[in-house]
């Protein structure tokens, strides 16, 4: 991608904002100031707090987990394959932009426009910002109809997914055309990333729904805890092992030419009956996940990441690691060998009035707080539809986590410079 | 407060991280391995990222601005004024004990009762937690009826608030009897505090509405940038200058005794037209805010920090700073000198339907997004109401923004160890 000798960067703005602007004599209508910028790119920070846009892959999947995300799923407002190509075109570069610390599109040193960007992240740091964006089953048939002449490339493992036991899918937070998502160790620098997306889709497609979230890490890293207290994502496969990541993760050569390299994501809303949750007995948390909760090991062992003995049984010959734990059931070793990799993050979305349905029947606000809960798979039939059956139907945890919403997005393989995300779906048909 | 000594503090949890607990043998019900971390306190980390809790002041009003915050404003469901003081001593004790990075109830390690906190923070750096409790009207008088013999002790500052022109609140974001606002560098740190506060409210307060919001700044400081990409809050008075804050922010010998050192907190939600905004012109949005956007300089001037110059004007007889613009109808010598100290968070609530009322007249999904305005004052009629008054009526940035919601709140003084929140209004009648 050229670079404009005019852009102005989140990069060096600093450099601006340190002496530079005053020197050139800023005056109204600042954004004419930036041209002086171009000759000092030495004197610019070191490009850290950047992960690569382009690639083999898309970032934001197997990138470690960033503090805050923003997630959007979008509907086509269009019937035309090319208005498609063309969003998709704008939001690459527009992505490969902001992901390089740069506004959403270059700055016209001549204009007075602000529609090039709404410069909310404007001197902020880059934040590991990543752009993740996948295709839902809207892009291949609409309302029967198969809108972009792309139905025949519907990937045979992208399937719906099914209806499991006790999902409460809410049509506000399910489904969608496309879905982006931004994760940044910055909730401003997620958040700008959408907006500018939202802006440039100028309405070719619209939100259909977002999800904001957060994943606290502790000081010098280890696995973030989750807002039942418990780490989640010890059993996680390692995101460095690239063996374990083209096994589990990403589609190879069994998937269509524009989803390999690519991974299957399904996210879920998972709201979080916290008040209730909260009145358990420590010994009762920590038997219904499987783990213990300060320390994160399995239930009978010593550390976070020692293996969980499931042949374990107690005096009473009862399994240590209960039958319907949370860890016992989502274990490879009780679904055939499946594997997903889950990213993770709380969301907090404030309170609404719930009444109770049992004594003392009370009355008032509970949490819409809970997980949003996002997995990669190579094939979501032998990754989440499979762990996710049984669970649904056993799992302990059912009784303080309801599904309330998600969706199933394949994430074509990454974009090289000069491409579009999903340029070899289009082009393949 | 005394400290128990097999406290599970977060601080040093990351002794226990680091071995300790292998060493002891943490096994099923791990919260008896604290005991024995007693004995390493050489070891924990120094004492950073905490913020004093007892003082003069209360905490998080001139503390420097965290990241992220999470507002909550109670209903109190008792007439019991022995209830209020019960909920306002475990407030106390528990808010101390998180600001400075431990669980909200002392752990007791024979027990295996989750309930003493709800571990969400654990291993978690205190991320300078403020936790700042303020009184509203219904403590005073609530549904005509004076419930706990208060009614006399409301301070005349603490008048309503009148309805501004625009207002547009809505129930489910305003008032409250109480209010609490957790604020730190980390938002599950924040939101962690304000649920383990929920939780020992016992039914005695019941939440009556939340905002979560956050303030990125950039790297090395520097102001942060609302929503709408302009630096908010350059005009601020200094929180370095004592002198300033005891003026401008702190109840002096004019309030009750139980006033003074506090101060009286104006929350509003302030809704953004942030599709609208974004589609400005660049110099419609400085003119609009009588600022440069990129520098933060008021208009005409060249640096962030330079005063304006609001008799400046153009070759046509034009104020430089526009006669209705943010800048000058906020300006102290506009308002009588009046000040306030504002701190804003930006808030995300996700999308909702709306349907535009003109043409072409589109319907979809438009942000719940905007500003959680939050200022603090000696006196809100010298303050927010004699500022605000004309802008509501005048400021051209009403085209673009709604208030919501919002409350007024007075914030007691300091609380010293052994004391309550706002012990010396209970103890005055």
């Amino acid at each position: 991608m050229s670079k404009c000798p005019f852009d102005f960067t989140r990069r060096n703005f600093l450099a601006l904002a340190s002496g530079i602007a005053a020197a050139a004599g800023v005056g109204y209508g600042a954004r004419t100031a930036v041209d002086v910028i171009a000759a000092k790119k030495s004197e610019l920070p070191a490009r850290q707090a950047l992960e690569p846009f382009w690639g083999k892959h898309q970032s934001g999947i197997v990138t470690p987990v960033q503090t805050h995300t923003y997630f959007a799923a979008f509907d086509l407002l269009t019937d035309k394959r090319d208005d498609v190509i063309k969003l998709l075109q704008k939001w690459t570069t527009a992505s490969a932009r902001m992901a390089d610390g740069q506004s959403a599109e270059p700055v016209d040193n001549t204009s007075s426009d602000a529609s090039v960007d709404s410069d909310d992240a404007l001197g902020l740091s880059p934040s590991r910002l990543t752009i993740t964006f996948g295709f839902g089953a809207g892009l291949y048939i609409s309302d029967g109809k198969d809108r972009f002449g792309l139905a025949a490339e519907r990937p045979e493992a992208f399937v719906d997914l099914p209806k499991f036991n006790g999902d409460q899918l809410v049509e506000t937070h399910t489904g969608g055309d496309l879905s982006v998502q931004a994760c940044a160790d910055d909730p401003q620098v997620a958040f700008h990333a959408i907006r500018q997306l939202v802006r440039l889709a100028d309405y070719i497609a619209q939100i259909r729904w977002t999800q904001a979230g957060f994943a606290s890490s502790p000081p010098g890293g280890g696995t973030p805890r989750n807002l039942m207290g418990f780490k989640d994502g010890t059993g996680n496969p390692s995101i460095k092992d690239q063996e374990e990541m083209d096994k589990i993760i990403w589609v190879g050569n069994e998937g269509p030419d524009w989803m390999r390299g690519g991974s299957y994501m399904v996210a879920r809303r998972i709201r979080i009956a916290l008040e209730h949750w909260d009145r358990m007995k420590l010994a009762f948390q920590e038997q219904t996940v499987g783990r213990q909760k300060i320390s994160g090991a399995p239930l009978g062992k010593v550390n976070e990441f020692d293996k969980a003995d499931l042949a374990a049984v107690d005096k009473d010959g009862n399994y240590i690691v209960p039958e319907n734990s949370h860890l016992r059931l989502a274990a490879a070793e009780n679904n055939d060998g499946a594997q997903i990799l889950r990213r993770p993050y709380s969301y907090n979305d404030g309170v609404n009035f719930t009444a109770e349905r049992w004594p003392p029947w009370r009355q008032g606000m509970e949490y819409d707080a809970g997980l949003l809960f996002m997995c990669y798979q190579r094939d979501p039939r032998t990754g989440f539809i499979k762990i996710f059956d049984k669970m649904s139907k056993f799992d302990m945890m059912n009784q303080f986590v309801t599904h309330v919403g998600g969706g199933l997005f394949a994430c074509p393989g990454g974009t090289q410079e000069g491409e579009f995300i999903g340029q070899r779906l289009f082009q393949s048909t």
